[in-house]
């Protein structure tokens, strides 16, 4: 059986937002790509996750021409509560760093490129079947795939991107002997819900109470998202909405008064807590992108921002490497990425070891008020957390 | 056989640094004190320890009138090393925070005291034995000693000062009902020496290597303290000079070449680690202060400055309670004294847990970096560290 042939500049495995944005960004700069993936565009769109987006990802998109629609439907936030002791203690983005983030639920960033990408006639392919990739130790890598008609291609590529999410594939095509993996477990998960409710708050607050850690978070002015702490193997059907909502309150009660607005839940998950890191980032002409390469914990909503660097300074570095026609150009990008990688792994963990509760050991718990007053109490600790939460916008090295 | 009495507002337990500053503040307010101590004056004087003090509290020791030897033999230390990957990333703590520490050895600040109390007739027993304390419970509290001539006393004060370090007997006199007890243990501690060499460098050098954490600090001009991370169970006399030096120099190398000035190692010992802090700090009569309530780890030298901060608010706090002639006036000690306190105990564990090295942990390791690369990296994260480690001199609430 032949196969159709695809000539492009680079093939992208993977297209969810990572995946599009590169797509994006290289079309911009008069490259070709084929983006591939094997979820259909629907089952990408209704996975909800991460609705933070940094200062700088959130200007990418409007700047690089994908959308504003994040400038009206989302949400601009200058602040953030974190709640400890029963009291809610605001960081102010914009009086401490100058930034701000955006509420824009990710399932609207993808829904923005992919729209963008069928709009400047970008050749994207969901629910792809039998991908796989040969020869990237080769100046001839190859991508085989089967299309939703059951119609066999090959794209024959410069470059390939693996950008297939945090259950990637493409990671594995790094030999082992040169693959080091860094990871981290955590002793707690999220229950997540989705509600139909007005918004309890115009901010994120962020919660450390004796009853564990919640995140109080927005969607629409209807819908809300709330996340508690619970156990990595919880069974999120057993919960009861009244249940549910006796441990959100919980977690959110305080002298001043504070309860949630509450209504029925549409969606409930479990969210496994987990930091990952691979190196190397190249290999031959496979480059990782986005949560690939690297996971992150929920906390501070990283992942998606740090997809967004990846393929930002990935972009940069193929046309480069096209331009120089030198693939050892490729390398550059791995210290560039990473660089912001790790910042962001070191703030999830941080954040997540501040806020979660864990059980018995009351010295952590003493410790975590310590940290939570020196970083609400004290200018400098006010604008280290915004820095870092709002991307470390004004620093050009990262 | 018959007791000597002694009248007097306050009986101090312990006369290190802690207890001996209380006496002096109160003696300024003409307030009347004992302090007592099973060391001799000798023995205090010759157990090396930290040797920076905050701002603060180095002002606190020239404005008091205790001693101004500060200015003249100590040395004003306006920044700090972080160094990683075998490089040097200075923190301007003036730049920052405008404020800095002091290099000047707790010995130094023990004599100072010790004999500004007897310059001004204070009544200080060292060497003293069979130390009592009675009746905290009730509005006439004793406490009895032996002096070194084998004299029998009773103290009569109004108020039990319990600064007996580390080793607190006093802490033991609240019931173990009230008690509360926070610990946290480390799986390191530190390799102390002292060596007759020159300055290696201006400044401390906190360093996270490969080969474990190390700390390079100064003495005088012909003698220095250097520490680097090992096991809590190591033999320090096991080591022979060459192999000290050859893990010290092994722990600050780098690209820039910078090496370590070696000369004769004249003491060793392993520092332990270990966070603790016992609340109430009040019951009845008894109050505690210094490391009888809370120790820190070494890391950010914050012990000494913590013991002198808990005795500038206990002062305040006694005379109003005297002004009032309301015991319970003493109640407000204890929130103001440990809202500096946790802070201290987080930054002495995050401190620790950013430079000290995980074998096995590449994870941690490499997180470290992020955050480290965040502390120095950036504006905000130099001046989050330099605010906590110059002790938040700027901060009215601590």
């Amino acid at each position: 059986m032949t196969r159709q042939i695809i000539d492009t500049d680079v093939a992208i495995v993977g297209a969810g937002p990572a995946g599009l944005m590169l797509s994006h960004l290289l079309d911009r700069r008069g490259l070709t790509s084929v983006a591939l993936d094997i979820r259909t565009r629907q089952q990408i769109e209704t996975t909800h996750r991460a609705g933070i987006l940094e200062d700088g990802p959130a200007r990418m998109l409007v700047e690089q021409g994908v959308s504003d629609r994040i400038l009206t439907d989302g949400h601009e936030h200058a602040g953030v509560e974190l709640r400890f002791n029963g009291e809610g203690h605001r960081i102010d983005f914009s009086e401490s760093v100058g930034a701000s983030v955006w509420l824009y639920p990710q399932t609207d960033v993808f829904i923005d490129l992919a729209d963008a990408r069928r709009r400047d006639a970008g050749d994207v392919r969901f629910g792809v079947t039998d991908v796989e990739v040969f020869d990237i130790e080769t100046d001839r890598p190859r991508v085989q795939f089967t299309d939703g008609d059951g119609i066999d291609w090959e794209i024959r590529p410069r470059i390939v991107v693996g950008s297939d999410g945090s259950r990637s594939a493409s990671r594995f095509l790094i030999p082992e002997a040169r693959r080091k993996q860094f990871f981290h477990e955590y002793p707690y998960a999220w229950f997540g819900i989705l509600c139909e409710a007005p918004m309890s708050a115009p901010e994120l607050i962020y919660a450390n109470s004796p009853h564990g850690f919640a995140l109080i978070s927005q969607r629409t002015d209807s819908v809300q998202r709330m996340y508690f702490q619970c156990d990595p193997n919880e069974d999120a059907a057993s919960w009861s909405d009244d249940r549910i909502w006796s441990q959100l309150q919980s977690c959110v009660a305080g002298a001043d008064g504070f309860s949630l607005q509450e209504g029925p839940i549409i969606e409930r998950t479990v969210l496994k807590f987990r930091s990952f890191v691979q190196e190397p980032m190249r290999h031959g002409r496979l480059v990782l992108a986005g949560d690939a390469a690297h996971t992150v914990p929920p906390t501070g909503a990283k992942g998606l921002n740090l997809a967004l660097n990846d393929v930002r300074v990935l972009a940069d570095v193929i046309e480069r490497t096209f331009a120089k026609n030198d693939y050892d150009v490729l390398d550059e990008y791995e210290p560039m990425a990473l660089r912001r990688v790790w910042r962001s792994q070191n703030f999830s963990y941080w954040m997540s070891q501040m806020m979660h509760r864990t059980p018995g050991d009351e010295f952590a718990s003493k410790r975590q008020h310590g940290e939570l007053n020196t970083i609400t109490g004290t200018a400098q600790g006010r604008a280290y957390f915004a820095n870092a939460y709002t991307g470390w916008a004004a620093d050009p090295t990262v």
